[in-house]
């Protein structure tokens, strides 16, 4: 169980220490794992972060794969977040919200029984439904412009006042909290919305998913998003984790992490203030 | 595991059997439950499931109040369905939704893992994350909108064209799938939207949270959102689980299940055409 609070201070220094905002997702399908792995997704994850911890600021755990294995795969979630360091922001990737009451049993799943510091959510029901999230030192992620195709369905529709859905969402849901404890997604295929949102959000984190198996571009985004602090955490998913099909699945993992954070490192000395100034 | 496809003849059929479209919700708080019973909520559920069942036409099981008992709580959620008859429509209220690949895998925690027949899912992600959910004998239930004052925040925000953010919804949405397969999630603290929602979508049935602790009036609810298929499923949760505090919790689940049934029915005769026409 993760005992040091991941307040903004603890991550922009990890940050700095680590020189990358790249985020691993442990989106372990049952079904790609190598040979000799078998179907353990535990003993997967467990060589998957061994492996990349020292690459990465923050593991994403993506709740749709576990649960698609049953109970079993909910008693796998609980012994994988064992096993992340407790330096690391972990996220519970599983876009919850509900009413009032709903929302707060959710909590109590995602920071009481499984000990971790961060909750995507989805903003569609408002801000009682969003805010059972908000505790000291955890974060409320919040959708706003996402990286698959649909987002053009509802987050880009142009209300009455001129502004899109997902602006709204992003200017009505950072007064629910502050930039010390409210992220927003933002897809890495939105890379020029990305740079929009940024002068209109200089020092929100924004959970950037869509690299690699999504098509988003690196560069781009770093370009785009970073700021002072980091203010991105860049998620990277299938790239990581099924980058070797081998036994050697693990060290592959650590490669790709490292060529993207050698992609990443420029660009976020460039952004950031250096940790002697 | 249920194994009766519930398509809509089916559950229209039901509905006319059993006089009355009363969905009860298994949201089962492990801190509420009667002394008797202590802490053990398969058990509450069982006796609740064996009281009630004649009294209703499906079971809603709001997710968090299970996943917030850790992997235990899976489990409970898994015998917890088992124990539901094959006649009636199970509900995983669950309001997921992501990419693709994610929302597949939902689905398969939903449907093949747990035996669910329908499942709540929030729109804001768009087409691609909502598709998975669609299959045979299965129904997607579209957040619409909610019973919460959060839905003030967004669902209510006026478009550039003049609509709604809830009716844009509903509009683009109801060409994923059809009458046959679609629900929309209508909170009961909004009759008069309801009414007007029924003219344009006189087919769908809607599932319709908020009677009871929100609020919503059963009558009002009735009137607005009744059509000859019966077309709505009202859900009432802690007003039944919570009906009676002593041993005799699940006798008075029932009597206050009889006690909704007596004020839905009339509506629901004058709403639908007899079977035997």
């Amino acid at each position: 169980m993760p005992d040091i609070l991941k307040t903004r201070e603890h991550l922009v220094q990890f940050i700095k220490e680590r020189q990358t905002v790249l985020t691993i997702g442990l989106d372990t399908d049952a079904k790609k794992l190598p040979s000799t792995i078998g179907s353990d997704v535990l003993d997967f994850n467990k060589a998957i972060i061994e492996a990349t911890h020292e690459q990465c600021v923050s593991y994403k755990l993506n709740f749709a794969f576990y649960e698609s294995l049953g109970s079993a795969g909910w008693s796998i979630l609980e012994k994988t977040i064992q096993l992340i360091p407790s330096t690391h922001l972990i996220i519970a990737d599983a876009k919850r919200g509900d009413i009032g009451n709903t929302s707060e049993m959710y909590a109590r799943a995602i920071y009481d029984m499984l000990g971790c510091d961060a909750i995507t959510v989805s903003p569609y029901m408002g801000s009682d439904s969003v805010r059972p999230f908000y505790r000291d030192g955890k974060w409320v992620i919040i959708l706003a412009l996402t990286s698959n195709e649909g987002s053009n369905d509802f987050q880009q529709k142009e209300l009455a006042d001129g502004k899109k859905l997902y602006e709204e969402v992003m200017d009505i849901s950072s007064k629910w909290g502050s930039a010390d404890d409210t992220m927003f997604v933002l897809g890495a295929t939105h890379p020029s919305d990305v740079k929009k949102i940024r002068s209109n959000f200089p020092d929100h984190f924004f959970l950037v998913p869509g690299i690699g198996a999504q098509g988003g571009d690196l560069d781009a985004i770093c370009e785009a998003g970073l700021n002072r602090d980091g203010g991105l955490l860049i998620n990277a998913s299938r790239s990581i984790l099924y980058a070797g099909k081998g036994n050697d699945f693990a060290e592959k993992a650590r490669e790709e992490a490292n060529r993207m954070n050698k992609l990443i490192k420029p660009h976020l000395e460039k952004a950031m203030i250096p940790s002697n100034s």
